[in-house]
């Protein structure tokens, strides 16, 4: 048992006060059946004489609320915490919670043992729910949630059949429009630069740039598209300058996220390439980089404030009654251009 | 009451099963006294028959741990976790928590209500213990959570007479240290671009300063220090441009964070200042920068993941036992020697 809290009376003063047992103060406490009237006052009594406030777990126990939520990231690294497109979500979660008595709690989930172990933190009545942030396909939480009957919602979809409710942008529709935006402006030979492909989001962003061609009537080159590894300007670095030495005569490129088109203006520069002079490249995210690029990026914007104010009101909803069918929730892209396309 | 979680048995089917009330199976689940040998046994059967597990929560009222811990920030917005400062901080912590039990969660305390709500969630028996990071002066926070009983380890001190118990980086030396090197590199008139003064650790940093010129027989002037409103790039580049204004002649600077060295060599750039030929320029915190400044930062190191390691380590002794007295840690820092200085 942890040390004594001083100045707080606890449960066992007051059974001691009453002359009655734990399980009785618990009872009265949670206004049980079976304690006698008498029992009941002298209960009541000691709890006003020792200004005894029953603790939050133990409403929990009584099938109140725990009024928290947490949001959790599948991650391998805390530093990612620090990613602006997490920093956006987060800002917004924190905002939309403001006004509720909810607190809003982040945690990192890395391993098989971490995931457990939050599963147990979570359904030990610690949290109502549970807000989910950078899923991979095979990532087993969001059924582990499910099962342990926490209402969940995840930003993004693990596959074009999600069984957890989700908010997602419309990353096809965005990733098209781009595309369109460099066919429009005279780009023939378009390269992409894509997320890690077990994520749904870079399986999206990809489709959408092959869709693009396609609509165009060109056909998608296998030699065009180089997967990342993740969303780093690392990744986006090694994927463009691969792209570079595989078909020097591209002119356009289609990185899916902001930090991977920093790190392929760098491969461009490298290479001596200009932008958009010789090479016009369009990102993804629209968030606010961690350093301004050169030239200014135009991409693709993420509504990040509307998607986290969103997933906050389908999880108050579903913390408040049983779900009445799939709530998910797909948000519009916007084409914000600027000066790399 | 929140909607059923299918497939976990309850409380009240373990109590319906045996036949007892729901105190009587609490009584049973936490070993309390004042239950029949007969009855213990019919409600062990029922809770193996159902395959219950008592949750988390329950396990609190018995006076088990939560097995988690909160690392709190009490700063105005939730993107002040993307600082590399912080990250580092929670990397650390996160790190040394792997190969335990213990959950951690990451939250933010913005204002009266939201700390408030906060104390009110952790002495719920949710959390073990407390780590706070960013605490000014008048924070009323840790005195709180102290009142409550909570173990509570701070990231640095609200003043030289703190109660808590703290890890803190040695300030004072550090400063001292990196002013002492501008002195030996031949410096006459060296400024400070000071933190905000209602924290102590920007207090400490501008005392070392002081006490380096005061050691050096120079008398420390009023107008050769501004202070930042806060540790942010743009505080430094005000305060830097208000310096440069004021003594045009410096040929120093000891700003005191990577930040505001950051901002401060961006206002020495604009005035037509070469770093370090004309002024030289020393940060503290050696943190990862978001842009690696030009020319590369000489500054203060502070030993980011053994602080995070230690405020575990003690929070974990703080939880496990009555503290034996004051258990506080300072940690030497590091000049790190690059171009600025």
């Amino acid at each position: 048992m942890g040390r004594q809290r001083p100045g707080t009376p606890t449960l066992e003063e007051v059974a001691a006060l009453a002359g009655v047992g734990r399980g009785t103060v618990s009872r009265v406490v949670n206004n049980a059946a079976g304690v006698r009237d008498s029992t009941r006052r002298a209960v009541r009594q000691a709890i006003t004489e020792l200004g005894y406030v029953p603790n939050l777990a133990a409403r929990s126990l009584a099938g109140h609320r725990a009024d928290a939520v947490a949001l959790v990231m599948t991650e391998p690294d805390w530093r990612l915490f620090g990613e602006p497109f997490f920093t956006e979500v987060v800002h917004a979660v924190g905002d939309a919670l403001t006004d509720t008595p909810v607190q809003l709690l982040l945690t990192l989930v890395r391993t098989d043992t971490e995931r457990q172990r939050f599963v147990e933190y979570a359904r030990g009545g610690r949290v109502d729910g549970v807000l989910l942030m950078s899923v991979h396909a095979e990532d087993a939480l969001p059924d582990m949630l499910a099962k342990a009957g926490l209402p969940t919602v995840m930003l993004g979809r693990r596959s074009g059949d999600e069984t957890i409710t989700y908010v997602d942008a419309d990353n096809t529709a965005g990733a098209r429009g781009a595309v369109a935006h460099l066919l429009d402006t005279g780009r023939t030979t378009i390269g992409a630069v894509s997320g890690p492909l077990d994520m749904y989001v870079a399986q999206c962003r990809l489709r959408g740039y092959r869709e693009a061609l396609e609509g165009a009537g060109v056909t998608p080159a296998s030699s065009l598209v180089v997967e990342g590894s993740d969303f780093t300007e690392q990744s986006g670095r090694r994927a463009m300058a691969d792209l570079i030495s595989r078909r020097p005569e591209l002119d356009a490129v289609f990185a899916a996220s902001d930090t991977l088109a920093a790190g392929a203006l760098d491969a461009l520069r490298a290479a001596g390439r200009r932008v958009p002079r010789d090479v016009a490249v369009i990102g993804f995210d629209d968030v606010h980089p961690a350093r301004p690029t050169d030239p200014p990026l135009t991409t693709v914007r993420q509504p990040l404030g509307e998607i986290g104010r969103t997933m906050v009101r389908l999880l108050l909803e579903e913390m408040e009654d049983s779900p009445a069918g799939r709530r998910s929730v797909v948000l519009p892209t916007e084409l914000v251009v600027r000066d790399s396309a």
